[in-house]
């Protein structure tokens, strides 16, 4: 190719691209505004409203015009990053596009348009089934989300287990297999640590459910999130029923917690974790800003930036040996008599629990791992959605020791199912794993995260995670990144190192 | 046409329109965000979404396809509804696609996009000049803006005068002859009312600029907005720097207004008026919801609307009679010791003054002839651009006695011409014109409007609008509207006999 026609041929791919990206955001503006301010009576029209905005932006990746484009940059199923002639970023975009192109191929317009009615119908008939707590009103509904999973599996492709092409869509060229190693490995050492956790003394926590007036807890929180670095200018903090975090722009990315008055956990803890979110989807190098790479190069990552926020930095004592002061003048009705380290262990206590989104650091990932398990059956054979509560409480007893008595407390906790969202759990317990490596990694360069924690040296960290991760966005892979940063593949040590050096001291174990 | 090809098109024709709706309506989701919740530095972004969203809107009106559709309707510049044997509601669907996209088709893509810019850059360049006071940094922009205006008229075309293919735009099948014979009724009217105030003893109005909560405003308005009918459940009140309304769906019309601490009038009557165009906006009949038909038929009919409810109603004498005593024990401070009479007369005070926006309901309409005239000489070729400073010092002279030491409360005041929109200042005036026709109409009908008010029986004031002017939305013109409701043209003197019965009492005038 010459140097005029790369040259155009860049110009013409990154104007594709930054259309789909105005309208991916569009699409976002009428998202964000049903889950915060939209008013009641307008939800069923707005849901044809993004369906016809989600169609375009579909019909645009799937368009022959950018296969057109894709073919002259020399991208193939071999060589998906086209001509070698090409700039890095250029190639790095033609494999983002290359990828959502091949996949929006594959599934047919008609797919999903009953993909996305199944998802609409699910939700509402899942949300009933948990409130009756009756899974078999919505069995029918899950063979259907399941078959037409299958479908898609079979439409994507994959090379060994068809769950490989749904966890694709969301942890991209990452394989059962691995997460199956992976997750072999967490489970041998989390299931007796958890173990020795109960025989140890248990942490009193009730003054967490003292009275935390809303308004200032949102006082709290807005402050520390300016210390450690968010840009208020940039994005808002806002209130929905479930905390997420959504870019609607470059510069606009907003987050959103929920408040409750009588447990201090749930708000605080939400705005670390989407801040995490946030920082990420705002760190993003200016030459990739507004295209198709200025984007989480996968959910595990993503997670991981969370998770760090939340967790390693949120959950730390040093964290709060600078913040435990400003806390008790904040709210001394509640906190006056708590010492530092008595807010510490509360914060952090572990409890094996039936309920996912309320358990603890140490727990956490055993749910991840029972609904892995349950979706890797699922998908490979060996088990029907009609054996799924059963088999639900089969995993619960043996990962946790703790067995759901009605099935809304076990299978029908999570809505992912209800909207066909298998391969997505997943995710969540890779996010720990990632955050605990590339922690001993920064660690290594910046020196122990506790002092520059309590010095408050939040810049400092923020700048090595946009270094490192965030600027590359979807540049890099998940597992080019972990490669990158720490020299070798994912792993869970570094996670179980962590929890064991932290939870051993709290819970005083030998 | 067969009965089952009437009912194929009508289907194909009410579904392309429903597309274009939803889209529409999507860029509404991303104006109101913008001027209510968008973080600032995402706003050059936004410009470009909503640039992007625009052109799909565009676009879809100005496709053959439509074209196609309108012309098996039979529709033609003779014939503009169509076949006759199609049903009523189906031809008033094709007046309106046939007139939007005859437009879409005569303005090239290329000039909508020169125009587009020219507001954009406009604009800020207003905003500087006018805080500058300095119209000459202006005037380059405002030539470009006019230049483009007057291309924009020779491409839509006209029959008599330029104008009236701008005027048209706003104000559907409104000529500039007959907005120029109502408005010199008006002016002959109006301009020795005024002169007969200013010689009456004038009124106290101080107490209007003490103490007024914000918090406190935005509980009474709410209650006000609830009891005249207005449905919170389809819609949402925020705050925004210009108060406006704006439909994000069939079921989701949102206002906002503006508090001011210091001023009560500001955020409640904005609060009315906006309602007015809301409760037009939610008041469509059933078989015209969603479509291009459930619409304001004219700036002037919305106008209409909102000038019923914030000055015949919100700064009646029976309003207050009802809502005097609470509005005194909501602002006990301020209020204690002002009588109802002397709250009435302040709310309706009448002073001649520079700036528009804070007319009274006297002088606002010379005001809006004011530009009106200035407007129809610029487009007439009796006036240039750079003419325009010294024209309007001496039609304000002549018109309201005044006259602006400073261009930024003369030339400069408004925002309009400087986002290229001549052709939309008449749409105030006429509001005035069709509210007080369309009230002598419901009085005549349901008993003066007074006692209805005193005794809060908002429900059948309401009815009657819904029943005689919102039901139609689009579907009636609104001179078939005034037409059918009032059995006249649209004329000046019931806005006469309105402003001489109030005011020749408050003023007692002879």
């Amino acid at each position: 190719m010459s140097k005029a026609g790369r040259s155009e041929l860049s110009t013409e791919l990154r104007e594709y691209d930054r259309e789909v990206q105005l309208l991916k955001h569009g699409c976002s503006v009428l998202q964000w505004d049903q889950e915060t301010y939209m008013p009641p009576a307008a939800a069923e029209e707005r849901a044809e409203q993004l369906g016809l905005f989600e169609t375009l932006v579909h019909d645009r990746i799937a368009d022959e015009k950018l296969g057109e484009l894709l073919e002259r940059a020399g991208a193939s199923p071999e060589n998906p990053m086209g001509s070698e002639d090409l700039p890095p970023r250029d190639r790095a975009l033609i494999r983002v596009l290359f990828r959502e192109h091949r996949k929006a191929r594959r599934i047919p317009r008609e797919l999903v348009g009953r993909m996305a009615r199944a998802a609409s119908t699910g939700q509402t008939v899942w949300r009933a089934a948990r409130a009756e707590n009756d899974f078999s009103a919505f069995k029918p509904q899950l063979e259907e989300l399941v078959a037409l999973a299958q479908e898609r599996a079979e439409l994507l492709g994959y090379e060994e287990h068809p769950y490989d092409a749904l966890l694709d869509q969301y942890e991209p060229y990452m394989t059962t297999a691995e997460v199956t190693r992976v997750f072999e490995e967490l489970e041998r050492g989390l299931v007796p640590l958890v173990a020795r956790i109960a025989e140890a003394p248990q942490i009193e926590d009730e003054f967490l459910y003292r009275e935390f007036p809303e308004e200032v807890q949102k006082q709290f929180g807005t402050r520390v999130l300016h210390e450690i670095g968010w840009p208020a200018a940039r994005g808002r903090l806002d209130r929905s029923t479930h905390p997420f975090t959504i870019s609607l722009g470059r510069d606009d990315v907003r987050i959103t917690t929920r408040y409750e008055r009588a447990f201090f956990n749930s708000a605080l803890f939400s705005i670390l974790h989407e801040a995490g979110h946030a920082l990420y989807e705002l760190g993003f190098a200016d030459e990739i800003r507004g295209s198709a790479l200025a984007d989480g190069t996968s959910l595990g990552i993503h997670e991981s930036q969370s998770r760090f926020w939340e967790n390693l930095v949120g959950r730390s004592r040093a964290f709060w040996t600078r913040y435990y002061p400003l806390l008790q003048e904040t709210f001394p009705t509640a906190l006056a008599d708590i010492e530092h380290e008595a807010f510490y262990r509360a914060i952090n206590k572990v409890t094996p629990s039936l309920i996912r989104v309320e358990a603890d650091e140490v727990t956490y990932s055993l749910h991840v791992i029972l609904r892995f398990r349950l979706e890797t059956a699922l998908f490979g054979g060996r088990l029907t959605p009609a054996e799924l509560p059963d088999a639900w409480r089969e995993e619960s007893r043996r990962l946790l020791g703790v067995v759901p008595e009605r099935d809304a407390d076990g299978v029908l906790q999570d809505v992912h199912w209800s909207i066909g969202g298998f391969g997505y759990f997943p995710t969540y317990a890779l996010g720990n794993l990632f955050a605990a490596q590339f922690t001993e990694a920064l660690e290594q360069e910046l020196g122990p995260l506790a002092p520059l924690l309590e010095r408050g040296e939040f810049a400092e960290i923020l700048a090595w995670l946009r270094r490192n991760i965030h600027a590359h966005g979807a540049a890099r892979t998940a597992a080019e990144l972990v490669l990158d940063i720490t020299g070798r593949k994912l792993e869970g040590e570094p996670f179980m190192r962590y929890l064991h050096a932290k939870f051993g001291e709290i819970y005083a174990l030998q």
